[in-house]
């Protein structure tokens, strides 16, 4: 299933825009609102554009990528130039796979709850926000609601970080039977499988950003 | 030269407050505003208080210790129980060290230039508001902004990461003649010394919100 294209913006929810991270003294700090919006709706952000941003920039751009962790991109910015989308890609994963355990806990604990307190009162990140209305789980009623609530729960108690999905290749039915089934799997096993997911939340929100295809999910 | 002690309740310039990280069912989603700020101010927050905190509580707290990257104290809780505030303390530092290189420069990217423009637009983190204003760059007159940029430009283009410098440890005059310093020298040597800046705000930032003196800094 590859995602739909959608024009990416970040919105004032973004950590990455609505704080901007990196130096203070860029020239893009003057850059009109949304400059790279038109290419990114056309998908024609290319990799040439991308290697002449400069360390600020990048971060504005692709900070949330790994949600809620821009020191990630701001690693990544280091391996430029890249070649294309695939080597941007490659760095962004093998960062994460470098990372030592702590780290990558440390990274699943950035992340929301799926159809949690968050998305409840608004304060999720854009990104964050579309991919969990787009798996529908905007719209569940009380109880479907109170059942993720509870799992979630078990699933922190038990794992130490939160459940993450890469909640646009999935849907509301599927979610809660997939946070059971996982909760009941060995924590080395799981905390691989957590990973996966993170990494297929990066591909497809780099995806987004450069109008590329994620290589199969 | 030691820290004052300061109440460190979180200000909505602060991301790790403005935009929880964690998961988002948690309990301390439904906390009072500022129901740490009275035991910060005492400086009675000790370590058993620490040591009871979930995760989300814990980056919430913690989660700008290392400007910008909750990511660190989201990966140092893994490292509970703490004996003592020494024992969270090196948990940070060690957690910034065993990073590759790239996330280590990473984390300086994360920092925002002293007296820029972020300063200028009010949209620094609470901590680093805090510390830039101590050190009187908050007052500077427009030649010296100008002299700061010029210098913060420089060293950016030489880098690839923004001058980073525990403000607290310096003032307004110490702050251009430092950069101008450190701008000189080589590129391998100024990374280790970025980052043993990194870890004085770190210990800095600590020290307040634990209410503990760092050792010698």
């Amino acid at each position: 299933m590859l995602p739909k294209k959608q024009a990416c913006t970040f919105s004032k929810q973004n950590p990455a825009s609505k704080q901007s991270v990196g130096s203070a003294s860029h020239s893009r700090r003057g850059r009109p609102a949304g400059h790279l919006s038109a290419s990114r709706r056309t998908g024609a952000m290319d990799i040439e554009k991308v290697n002449s941003m400069d360390f600020g920039e990048f971060v504005d751009v692709f900070g949330n990528v790994v949600e809620r962790c821009p020191l990630v991109a701001a690693a990544v910015w280091s391996r430029r130039p890249f070649s294309n989308a695939a080597e941007l890609e490659h760095h962004f994963l093998a960062f994460i796979d470098a990372l030592p355990q702590s780290g990558q806990e440390g990274i699943l604990r950035c992340h929301p709850d799926l159809a949690g307190r968050e998305l409840q009162r608004g304060t999720l990140t854009a990104e964050s926000q579309r991919e969990q209305s787009g798996a529908g789980l905007t719209n569940l009623g009380a109880d479907e609601r109170l059942r993720l609530a509870e799992l979630n729960a078990q699933y922190r108690a038990r794992f130490g970080f939160p459940f993450v999905l890469a909640a646009r290749l999935s849907d509301r039915a599927a979610v809660p039977r997939e946070l059971a089934r996982r909760l009941r799997r060995p924590p080395a096993l799981e905390l691989r499988t957590a990973l996966d997911e993170v990494k297929k939340i990066c591909r497809l929100r780099l995806a987004d950003l450069l109008g590329s295809n994620p290589a199969k999910l």
